[in-house]
């Protein structure tokens, strides 16, 4: 017997409310936890921490560190199978759309953890803290990368929580940056205009420079490897300036 | 036997370039490879990738982006295991240094990936990309990660990658940003200035706002949980804007 099912044995030992939050991480992870420590510590948001008498403060910001690193790992590795045809920049946007705070907020209250955590701090405003869930969440993985393992968690990850994005939504609206800008100027009646400074490079590495024109003034500047990636950079930044919801 | 192992079989049907190959991936990896594609595709950087008829260029960039955030939850879980005492701000900067990109190609010499690039493309001029060595060198990560799973991963990365850093070199001019400012400022003769602005928060969560003034006028701000924290946070951010090299 492992170690760390050894660890499981404390679960003679358990207080009621250590009993009810074992509980609860079974039911959202799909397993009883081995070592409920790390989760007692990954519920142990940083603007909840009480101090500690030699003036440190208790909480689950190196799991939440740990845990955005693993996440990380497992997402980039389901898109990479999702989508065998499409390149890494689609790939990396997509990926830190998936992993923003505002997503992970969403995910930790589908999969029942903003429960945890509310009845971890009864009675105390959470509100005050938008990112409190997401980075539970995150703090979460870590717990359960350290208690199970690599294979463990990242079958979490994507039975526990892909599952519950809309990944065809955040596609859509992942590297349509250009279609974005053409909506913004025929609504706002601006003429866009995309010039190409310069192409440098050889036969097989080429880099083009693209700006983009809004009423004959320079907006913004991209560049990448095809004219269309320069362009959709330029978009992007565009976007950034007008404020452009993306 | 599994699947992976049968590919092995394809050993013997290797032409005379890709038993080079192998025996150069089994020495820098420490083990044979099973699908020896997966590295024929890692050496193929981007910038040397041939076009094929439909087009499309056929390059490591995927296996990079994949290698990229396998590498990253590896250091993520040794710099966490390694320092159970510090706070995830250093644990995320001393990431970012390790995995930069200067750093990667320093690494990619001292492994021998270098040497396999440059037989590769003999006769052909590298020096135009100066990233090809560290961009090679997470793709063969990704590589490694799809041939032989995590575990073997991660160990191919703690014994063979990150052995060869200076982790403590990395780590004391990492976090000193304020020390930076300092000796500028005696440097420089210029009278450095920090001021907290605010205060925000109850007793459990408090956030510092620090500005930065040279000379009384203001040159930065930094937020963080601790006095300490912002006024990191606002060296930081006047190091970017007086290009001092931290």
């Amino acid at each position: 017997m492992k170690l760390s099912r050894l660890l499981r044995l404390q679960a003679a030992f358990y207080n009621q409310q250590e009993r009810r939050l074992a509980a609860s991480i079974k039911h959202m992870v799909g397993s009883k936890p081995f070592n409920l420590s790390l989760y007692k510590l990954a519920i142990k948001h940083y603007s909840m921490a009480e101090e500690s008498i030699n003036g440190l403060k208790i909480s689950n910001e190196r799991l939440e560190y740990l845990g955005d690193a693993i996440l990380g790992a497992v997402v980039a590795e389901f898109l990479f199978i999702k989508f065998p045809y499409r390149d890494e920049g689609f790939l990396t946007e997509t990926r830190s759309r998936m992993v923003n705070r505002e997503t992970l907020n969403q995910i930790a209250v589908k999969i029942g953890l903003s429960k945890i955590i509310e009845n971890e701090y009864k009675g105390k405003n959470l509100s005050a803290h938008k990112s409190i869930f997401g980075d539970t969440l995150e703090a979460m993985v870590g717990a359960v990368y350290l208690d199970r393992g690599y294979e463990f968690c990242k079958k979490f990850i994507l039975k526990r929580i892909i599952i519950h994005y809309d990944v065809d939504g955040i596609i859509t609206t992942t590297s349509n940056f250009k279609s974005k800008i053409i909506e913004w100027s025929q609504k706002e009646n601006k003429e866009v205009d995309f010039r190409t400074v310069s192409v440098t490079g050889n036969q097989r590495f080429k880099e083009f420079h693209v700006q983009l024109f809004v009423e004959g003034e320079l907006l913004s500047e991209g560049k990448g490897q095809t004219k269309k990636k320069a362009e959709q950079e330029a978009s992007k930044n565009a976007c950034e300036k007008l404020n452009i919801a993306v």
